[in-house]
């Protein structure tokens, strides 16, 4: 999606302003509607507040079908093709249309359980989850009060509105839902940045390991850009895994046969999928430490 | 096999010695025949060089017949039950009793061209490889010269023989056959040997992965008897998993949910079998670093 | 001193055990005597406990005669040699005899302010501290309330004693004064121990520095014995040096002219005088990394 | 010096041209006015090796005035007061006019047998050089052959001229003069950066150590400017001094009394004074670690 400047926003039109931003809320155009008379806005966040205000102000019909509006996660609508594109992207980023079958039966299961319980779907800002954490905020979820959960689920509708919205437009400022995930390797044994070293990252699951993303360390011993960047980084388990023996053997360091480390893995957890991760390694042939930078 | 000690060995009947060690060199009990009478011996470093002497001084056909009786790798003596008791030990030890049948096809593929080529089965001191490296080790001698190969193979006799005979005999000295893996577990948070950390060794290989050992640190951070001991340490690559995120959570000290580090991985190579391994980790909830000790 | 056997002391004539022992609480050989008829003692621990118990159970004059025996802390029985040997020694293993003056005249009138307040020399177990820990429970303890620092003087003359008997006696147990202090030094450019490494400890004080001890690493790494070991680890703060450039030159690892890492100095304090601490200093010529172990 | 502009320069009447870079080789404003007629130039880098060049076309006796020019080190100039404000400058960056009278003395007989030599006072950029390293080059160069020194003195003007250059024009680019030092400071038990911490830099010598910078840690765990920046890092040992112990007790972490980290030293040497040195600690109250990053 090419990003919409926040001052040509501001001067369109109100029925371009409203079709432009329609799908921030999934199938509730209503809301774009209901804020495009209050422009101009000074910065996104305004904006966003704005948004957010008339759903909280709507009734109760009205955010009861925001709620409904929702598709099922890896449910029927994923499966027939019928989501909206922003709902598919999402999806796909957590690797939920690449589950195995075994985790699919369970999340439809859940689905409808969810549903006879509460009258809405399960919603859930996906791209701030992995898998293990949606199953389990799944499972955490269907046992709370009615009341508590409608509030949580609109909590989840505001992050995901607050995300597209990020995406959609280009202000003076950014909503804070971006966190980071980067990575530096150190030669220790050179006292230089470790240059042309394969780093994958990977997450872990109990259904299994999904790559992430792979990149090579330049001059400085950093990834060009940050492993993950510009988006939340979801509540996971990770393995960042570093072809330090490779990087030996081609720089002409003394190592081992087999070498004493050849793939290093490093495993770590995220909780905050808006904070700073800098997971870095500093290692020789025979040594390494890392601890949670930002 | 209850050890037998030496002193009894240099005073029993020479029947009893030959059927005591007869074993020793596989269906060669020639070889303590002929190193009986030579006795007392001082050491078990003294017994072996005799007995290897012995081996080098006896004639082509004896020292084929030496490479002959061995069994083959994961072959056909294995499958029917007719290896003796000590070649089954020292294939079990290797995991070759439980290969994926991919891998078995290949050893058998190899077993029938090295035999093909050189006369005689394939001879490797097992308890000093893992899957990986038998196989590495396999498709290297393959190529060699049939007198460097034949030579390599009664390198391994010795090796196996030193083995058996280490195990067997308890005197004053021993054989320099066994290598040590160790670990030690530091809580740099609260500056304490970290006790009660669970320890699992796995040996990873091309084939999958093969748990060695389980352990529970003590009050010194330490486990009570080395990881391996008394034992090469097989060439191979292993993971050290430590439940450290348990440790803390059950210590109290504040973590994050997930926990930033929870099981940590240290990947490692052995190449020395009788090498010794020291494989510390100092960690807190937020870093941690490892070395080759020793 | 030679040190006795507790099974001799047991059979001694009494006057024999008292003249032995008549010097572990200063100038009161009437504790030993009060304590030799209940002989045997089955520990070193059994026969301190009767000795302490001999005082408590004696009269306030005789406590405080014991109290009154002591010599003061660089004070004048130290400067006219009119201090018992046992004094002696242990006033100079904290270099009182080498304070600068400017401190000495601060013990002086601390002395002088302490014996006028409670009507008894200022005692302290001055193998337990280095001299400003000395300095600042001196101005800790001169603020007490009579009753309360005549109980932790007391308590003073126990340690004392404790110390001066574990010197003396050897039994089948040990009293639990002594505290540990070990280094290991690691190349982790090399992977193995650091051999040859010249290590200096000192002990830090607002009065300046003082060499504790020198040592050089063995193949393992470590030194022959421990820096401290065997008595209290003194509560001061020291620096650990180690010569690390030195130790890279003389291998032949590259380093940097001038090095990066030459003398590396590792400073910490010991608060737990009976503790262990292991300080070990796992390097390459680039990178080094130390933690508390125990 | 406020910094001139390369634009206004390449611009500027011849006058005022040779004028203003007259002093960027010592009471040689002959080398502006020989590359005044050359302009304009497109960069720093552009004049500065026009202004090398005109000195290495110029006769045998215009160079050796050059070298002439210059004032000796710690020398009478400096002490009568006769040096140009670039000179002046200069040798109080490397604490020249500091010296114990020790090492005056030594510079003074320095100078003497140096000049009595060549010919001309021993030239060395001081500002890359800590107080050791100008003593050891000038022991090293008053062996040197006299065509060698002769040159290895040009290399020094030419040096001295180029940081005297970046420091006085501004242009597109700029001089590759500048090395850097920096540091980091993460609080390992808390995965946070340690913010709050005070760093202090000093410089190691033989004839002491000389402060060369103070500051404290901001919410990043970085000072809010490099420790040393935009000039060269003297060649020389240094200590960071970090103070730790106040960090984690204003935190609120718990630490021993007297802590076991309280200021944690780190000693390091630098060699290449244009080179980049980052120099980070990742420490808990009970380990820590540090390596060159860049």
């Amino acid at each position: 999606m090419t990003q919409l400047d926040l001052d040509a926003l501001n001067r369109a039109p109100s029925s371009e302003f409203v079709s432009a931003l329609g799908g921030i809320f999934e199938h509730a155009p209503w809301v774009a509607a209901a804020v495009a008379g209050r422009r101009p806005y000074g910065s996104v966040a305004d904006l966003f507040a704005a948004m957010r205000q008339a759903v909280l102000d709507s009734d109760e019909e009205h955010r009861l079908g925001l709620l409904r509006g929702h598709p099922e996660l890896a449910g029927a609508a994923a499966k027939s093709g019928n989501m909206t594109a922003e709902s598919v992207a999402e999806q796909g980023s957590a690797g939920l249309d690449r589950l195995p079958s075994r985790r699919v039966a369970l999340f439809e299961e859940l689905n409808r359980a969810y549903r006879e319980r509460f009258g809405f779907p399960f919603i859930i800002c996906v791209r701030r989850h992995g898998s293990d954490s949606l199953l389990r905020e799944f499972q955490r979820r269907i046992e709370l009060k009615p009341e508590a959960e409608r509030s949580t689920a609109l909590a989840e509708v505001f992050r995901i509105a607050a995300l597209r919205l990020d995406a959609a437009v280009q202000g003076p400022d950014r909503l804070p839902v971006a966190g980071r995930l980067s990575t530096h390797v150190l030669d220790t044994a050179n006292g230089v940045p470790a240059e042309g070293v394969a780093v994958a990252l990977v997450e872990l699951s109990e259904a299994g390991e999904r790559p992430v993303v792979s990149a090579v360390t330049n001059a400085n011993g950093r990834t060009d850009s940050p492993l993950v960047g510009d988006r939340p980084v979801p509540r996971a388990a990770y393995e960042l895994r570093f072809s330090l023996g490779e990087y030996f053997r081609a720089r002409g360091t003394p190592i081992a046969d087999p070498p004493f480390l050849d793939l290093v893995p490093i495993r770590f957890g995220v909780a905050d999928p808006e904070g700073h991760y800098h997971v870095p390694l500093a290692a020789s042939p025979w040594s390494y430490s890392t601890y949670r930078g930002s």
